[in-house]
């Protein structure tokens, strides 16, 4: 297929809808979280459908360079058994840095109009954890390989299920990737926070890392390798199996 | 195009549906936060969905004008690339302005019903500060700069990607509107209560002010601005995105 | 239109419809009320989905039909400017209390399978408030003419918004009032626990009376005019509004 | 209907679609449940969705098989009025083996997984109830009768719905039977913990008897049927039913 759809218009794409993502997604978990928010105590179940929510949004704002705002998803398809990105972008290695770099540079800013958003309680928030918690995920039982297990099982559930998307026509469209993403959160977010997406965890740790905030501590460079490879191991494995499966 | 839905017929339909969204609006934070309600405790998630299916609830019954239901989206609408505020209805001054009307008096009539709803438990409510969070939103930490930015964050969010929802056909019509609504209350409701429409916050406020409510306070005049303003500046930045976004 | 849906036909699929929907809706609430239930505490949010998609399961189960599964829907599309019940059932005396005769005895079939259910739940529960509770409404705070206007209220949204779903074609199916109804309960059920449905709340209570729970009390006949009486208001005044709403 | 489909096929479908929906079946109650979750304390509503969004991915896994991925599915369309299990698939004694052979080797897989993805909770947690309540179902009030009778009731609705389907078009995909499910659990699960799938139960038990696990109890055998022989008594009765009903 030929490359009609530029790749400006890609990266500008994929900025825009994983800028949205990270806002809105680093936006739940400040709003249930920081101290003094509205909807402190809002619980687990209002996390996972701000996320799901999250995905469908960024979705919308994406849908020419169909809306992959995941380094994972890119690598699913890169892997996987098709031969485009979307419609009018062929993979190629200059679109898949394209994409990896507007995932990563929306994330970050996602992050940043999330902390502009939350900024006087951020503020009034005294726990580092809190805070760093709201940006980056961190493991409940730190342990490196059962932490890069827990990533590499969400993400594939994630790639693969996205990549079998078009075997089930419907009309819902940017939905079934919302809901796909709240189950995954119900039920698999506990052990790491779900990152499942590289971007969605290191755009917004460079965003701690950067900004201004009063009571923050260190932004955990040790275990940020953690949400970038389990998600590319999962994405791997959902590429390949998707080569296998019936 | 030229104007085949009459102006009154937009009006009728603004005011029908404004008045639905609210009722079900100001309803849900009445049905939670009000003294012996049955569903008291309910908590955010309820809200949320609440507020989240009200709009869908509103955007039924007011099809044959789009189903603007606040000034932030006509403003967005005006701003950004089209040309017509629904099928049949051209961007005017009198259409402009017949929108807001609609808008506000639909607010201010479904604040009044949801109040004749829940008379009984207004009466018993004894502080004045739940009656006036039934009908209107307040900041969680008052700073009048970054409560507008708050709202201008939640209402871009809003305006932008409902013009982009043209970009996506499904079929599931006015659930991608009240899902979006979900997830902006979800990730960003908590600083200011997520006006992220000034009819929704003024037509409710003003029927505090109105109305026979035994241990109401004051109607906190001095914030009413920020809901108004932070709006709007998050719609024109829309409108404005929208020319340039790829 | 001619009849073109046997009455029979009508009456079959209302009752599996009502039954499946008050299986499933007397279900929630004694599913997070009755002692020792896996889902006591569950809360206001799990009682809202499973009364929603008690509404979703009953309109696949009663398609034949038009599903309308409540007096109160029949009785809006009887005054409303259409002229049938659904396809191939035209509106007539016949007709309309075949509907009535459906809903009713689905409804205490729906109850009876429901206590069936949770037998063992009743027997253990042994307050005779919480018993009669899930069975059928009650108002939060006594007040018949406050009662009557909520029930009426919230019916009115019900059944408006059914009439007005042709105007806006999705292709969600029974999602829409499913979600509809998910939404009158978050925002107007605290006051009198939403039947806005007559036979949802007589046929549980007549089952109430009848099945032999150990530790029941009365079953408030006092009361059980006002969920009938304002259900039938807000039905009558949507179908009236919908001949003049532009 | 020729066999167009072949049973590999079916198999490795089944397979891959009911590990998905166990994996994050078994894991939404093992976030919820397992000490040093994140999720810890979530609620039931996250456990219904999360089941309900375990068979939304599911679903979407096993398209070619017609994704029944629960042996009470395979056997309501076996005793019900259609003569496939999909397109390309006759019912058959070969087939109907093959389909219950993928769902019961997919949930023991799925279960496996979900261990893995929490290994380390499994190892924090002393409790051998919560452990096996993470696999398995079981009774809140043990009474063999009941419980067969809860779990019939559940999976009659949800198999009778299913077969419902086909009469009212929609383009929500697997959606509808993930909304099914989340409602069958909101009303009907908290006796039994909604089994309403041999499978379901069966798989994760045995995985429960095999894995290394450090604190677990016994896998509770003797309530093994139950979770089998209620959906089996609920799928014919569905079945049958389907054949009667107008």
């Amino acid at each position: 297929m030929d490359q009609t759809t530029s790749l400006l218009t890609v990266f500008g794409s994929e900025v825009t809808g994983t800028a949205i993502l990270i806002l809105l997604g680093v936006g739940v978990v400040a709003n249930v979280l920081l101290a003094k928010s509205g909807a402190l105590g809002g619980g687990y179940i209002v996390i996972i459908f701000g996320w799901g929510l999250a995905v469908f949004a960024g979705v919308y704002a994406a849908a020419k360079s169909g809306a992959h705002l995941n380094p994972a998803v890119t690598i699913g398809l890169l892997v996987g058994p098709g031969d485009t990105y979307a419609t009018g972008v062929p993979i190629t290695v200059a679109s898949t840095f394209t994409y990896f770099a507007g995932e990563l540079v929306g994330a970050f800013i996602g992050a940043v109009l999330a902390w502009l958003a939350f900024r006087k309680h951020y503020e009034a928030e005294t726990d580092p954890g809190t805070i760093l918690g709201t940006f980056s995920t961190g493991p409940a039982i730190k342990s490196y390989v059962d932490n890069v297990i827990t990533e590499a099982i969400g993400t594939f559930v994630l790639v693969y299920i996205v990549i079998r998307f078009g075997d089930t026509p419907t009309m819902i469209g940017p939905l079934a990737v919302a809901l796909l993403v709240v189950g995954i959160g119900a039920s698999l977010g506990g052990p790491t926070g779900y990152a499942i997406n590289p971007a969605r965890d290191l755009g917004p740790r460079i965003a701690h890392a950067l900004l201004p905030i009063k009571n923050k501590g260190a932004s955990n460079w040790g275990y940020a390798w953690v949400p970038i490879v389990g998600p590319i191991i999962g994405a791997v494995l959902a590429g390949l199996f998707a080569h296998v499966a019936v």
